[in-house]
């Protein structure tokens, strides 16, 4: 194709793409048809009017759907406009470590060692960073979520366990200076040299980690899994010991660790299982990475990471693994490494930004119960991503991502090996979420968070409540079920006109064979009675529940096995869709 | 420790983490020392004096460091805070497809497949999306920047080169039923198995991806190699072949394609040694993913892709590397896909945003050189990924991916195995960003971006023209290049309060076995005459640029080999630092 200036292609194509909204609903009479014709760009650019246009019908449209928005863990109400806008019209850029400024100047990475600091007292972790202080925190704001921050944990966990060492290659600079003579000039690259540790006599398995995660985790944790080229119990136990599944002997593995009392229970890990599963493989001398939540999306549930890491230790020193030597200098074997032979990392997405205050309330008898212990007072914690856009509220999805120093992968600590590694994940980091969580946190107070948590809390109890008042009304189980502390209820699935106006997620569950459809609301800090009044209205006219098939047949067949299969990935069913 | 909301642990333990800003000189009379007790956060909050101070202070600095800017490739010209300031105070999440709306309804998808549609008309691609048409162009708005496009892209080239397929597990709904019986209520998941394709005969590596980019390459794509346990010709070549080197038989493996007439060279690739490189692994058997850098950030150079293609197809066509097939169902050969044997991915994260418009300004006859292609109009491009923060301008890191439907990771179409992929890399994904790059392209035209592309050669040339002015009237060189139609100009490097009040960037080169450190700095659309003027006012002054030791000793060793390293990882020297 010639390129043209003034070419432009038939815009017509697109007259299939318009949106699937249910807006001809009783419930969305003033919401015209919004259809990507409306958005359509050019060659020539929008006029002013055009472009006024679009971002006025995209502003009418949002702000409906801002207005009744309970299906998610996203909290609505922020503030920023006033003390950021101008920042829109900046570049600000944190690229790179945090506590090391650099030359891209136009960077807000005070705020961002502030909210570091912030959450690093939450969360019980020794601070100020301090790179010679490996107990003290290290960690970053990340620009795209907590998946962001469960990946670059899985990241660093991986090559931890997995014996991989990062040294600065001492010969660079040399061999650039001697390849650079005869007119062939050479860039100076201070060269990382990303190396695999010696292998260790008698223990074939030593940097090959099986990954742990209970039934309840979300799909993201799978996903990291897939990217990195991690392996779960499932797949190591499924392929290399297929008779010997610790939990149910001569049955096939389960894919993923079970969760306490399984679908009927609060969503958490069971421990019992995690035990024996974790036992069977630091028995033959794999490295153990065990992902826990805190909380699950679907249940809202607090895995016990303190009741499992007492578990699991006792474990570990019986098998070598709570502290190991990992050598790197074949010539010197005084030269090595000390590391754990496991991780735990907690995705804490919305869980860790606000437990920490409800356990204060705990602690000021403003509430009767707390969450299980997950942060940096257990020893054995190594790492803790959390979102900043749930609990907190924020434009674009960031999060803090944070573990100690020393197990940052960087270099050991030798004069002949000194460097400085590449510290997170992306190249360019948003500067402006930095300022949106320091905004935040400047605004805000220990106090002002618990009262937030007891407020959440409260308007939880009272959506219970009136979901139960409803099935009286109307004599039917809506299957309403809450997890306690969670701020997620679940119900019976609502119709599409409901689900869309309230933006509800949805779920589906068997329960004693019977399919169930259900939808779930996320209590944020924007929710109010009022809303929630507003959708047991909805719920009570009729049609507001269509009916599911209720008809249970027996079981046909067994469950079966399937050996060739590397991963199962749960697309759907947990988190977003 | 005891969480206590009174409590706040004693933060004099920072007054060590203050700012190295060089703000004693006299090129910054006015900015007083930053430092992080400024934006101390405190578990009571800031008063809104505190606040409004800390803010007051950080837009003084940030407002002199963007009136500076030149040292990286950040366009600082914005525009977006009228237009979008409300969303400071929403969050638009454009979770999952961006061809599927979902439940989260507040998003901006219908700008984001605007933006995308622009991009795939100016790439060259077919349009609109269209599942059921491989050929019609798929892709997203990153939230990470190009990092997440190149990962992304690396991503999706290995699993399909590596054989990897992604099924639904149609047994998961009658298993999860089949297990809900006896009070153990199971969720739906629909699961997606992560399969691996049956081994082929006499094929040993046809699952093994090799890995090809030069030695211009951004050490972010260095990066996702390792998070995705890729490995390069090097480290196959050196660890299998060691004696084999095809460029230097005998001689150890080069550990990046070499760029043309190394580093004197413009920073491109040099495609005659790519060949003989590909041509190695191609006849053994192993797919090829090559990464191309368009351009290069150290010297903005474009890799000729169109060339690289031209001189690699037949030796694709001989080795069975053009199209092979993928079979994956054991009990049935008839089952497979049709796959390429290679993948192009085009790290376009400055140039893909505005070479386009360099090639109509060409064929306008308004430049008198262009680029070399890259896009889609190659057919055998498989991905694109660019930045929106470089060219265009954005608060926050953003770009685009862009593929061919039928390379995404998805179920083949078989009616037994239906379903539907996870096709982004993050859970949440920034909406703002995509409101961001639609109003950019809303306020322009392709005319505009062609001034502008114009406009910033002109100003490139410009700088060139005073820096060379600068040596006549110093009477030395300050070895002033740049590659033809690149942003970015490289010069002896400057005294340290230069660097930082024009945010310069450093790198350092070997020339004769002579060191030598430059700085350079990216023309972006927001750079002036006036700013050059006074960059150029304080490189005259005295000082300006220190001396840099002149001796170069001879020779003294020889490159060594590593063959125990698995990836050498350039950390520094290219890129941000």
């Amino acid at each position: 194709m010639n390129r043209d200036a003034n070419h432009f292609r038939n815009q017509d194509s697109h007259s299939n793409a318009s949106m699937p909204i249910h807006h001809s609903s009783s419930a969305y009479p003033s919401l015209r048809n919004i259809t990507i014709e409306d958005f359509q760009l050019s060659s020539t650019g929008l006029t002013e009017e055009q472009r006024a246009q679009a971002l006025a019908q995209l502003h009418e449209y949002l702000s409906i759907q801002k207005a009744n928005f309970l299906g998610y863990q996203v909290n609505q109400q922020l503030d920023y406009e006033d003390d950021l806008k101008p920042y829109l019209n900046y570049h600000v850029n944190n690229v790179g470590d945090p506590f090391i400024d650099g030359n891209l100047t136009i960077h807000s990475k005070w705020m961002e060692r502030a909210v570091l600091d912030y959450y690093a007292r939450v969360w019980n972790a020794r601070l100020p960073h301090n790179p010679a202080d490996g107990e003290s925190y290290w960690g970053y704001v990340v620009s795209m979520g907590c998946t962001e921050g469960n990946l670059y944990g899985l990241w660093n966990a991986r090559d931890y366990l997995a014996g991989k060492l990062l040294l600065e290659e001492h010969t660079a600079e040399e061999e650039a200076r001697v390849a650079s003579f005869g007119g062939h000039p050479r860039s100076l690259l201070r060269r990382l040299i990303y190396k695999q540790a010696l292998p260790l006599d008698g223990q074939p398995h030593a940097y090959t980690p099986v990954v742990f995660y209970s039934e309840d985790t979300h799909y993201s944790i799978i996903k990291a899994g897939i990217v990195l080229g991690l392996h779960t119990f499932y797949q190591i136990g499924q392929h290399y010991y297929p008779n010997e599944n610790p939990l149910a002997p001569g049955q096939p593995w389960s894919k993923e660790v079970p969760s306490t009392q399984g679908s009927t229970g609060p969503g958490s890990i069971d421990i019992p299982s995690l035990v024996k599963l974790v036992e069977f493989f630091a028995a033959k001398g794999y490295p153990i990475l065990i992902c826990f939540n805190y909380g699950t999306t679907f249940k809202g549930a607090y895995d016990d990471v303190e009741a499992a890491g007492k578990a699991l230790m006792p474990i570990f020193q019986r098998y070598g693994l709570h502290e190991r030597k990992v050598y790197y200098d074949p010539s010197d074997p005084n030269q090595f490494d000390l590391r754990t032979g496991y991780w735990f990392h907690v995705d804490g997405a919305l869980g860790a930004a606000y437990m920490p205050f409800v356990e204060m309330a705990y602690n000021a008898e403003k509430i009767a119960q707390r969450g299980p212990n997950f942060d940096f007072r257990l020893p054995f914690v190594h790492s803790i991503a959390m979102s900043g856009h749930k609990w907190i509220g924020a434009p674009c999805p960031c999060g803090i991502y944070m573990t100690k120093t020393k197990y940052q992968l960087r270099p050991p600590d030798n004069p002949e090996y000194i460097g400085s590694p590449d510290t997170t994940f992306a190249g360019s980091r948003n500067g402006l979420s930095a300022m949106i969580l320091w905004d935040y946190l400047a605004k805000t107070s220990y106090e002002g968070e618990i009262e937030k948590a007891l407020y959440t809390e409260k308007m939880a109890e009272y959506a219970v409540q009136k979901l139960k008042e409803l099935e009286q009304h109307l004599g039917e189980s809506l299957w309403v079920e809450r997890t306690p502390l969670s701020l997620t209820i679940r119900f019976k699935q609502a119709n599409p006109n409901i689900i869309f106006k309230y933006s509800l997620s949805s779920e589906t569950l068997f329960v004693n064979g019977q399919k169930r459809a259900y939808n779930h609301i996320f209590i944020m800090a924007h929710v109010t009675t009022q809303l929630i009044d507003q959708l047991i209205t909805d719920l009570r006219q009729p049609g507001a529940f269509p009916s599911q098939p209720t008809v249970a047949k027996p079981p046909e067949i067994a469950p079966t096995r399937h050996p060739k299969h590397l991963a199962h990935f749960p697309h759907l069913g947990r988190g977003f869709h």
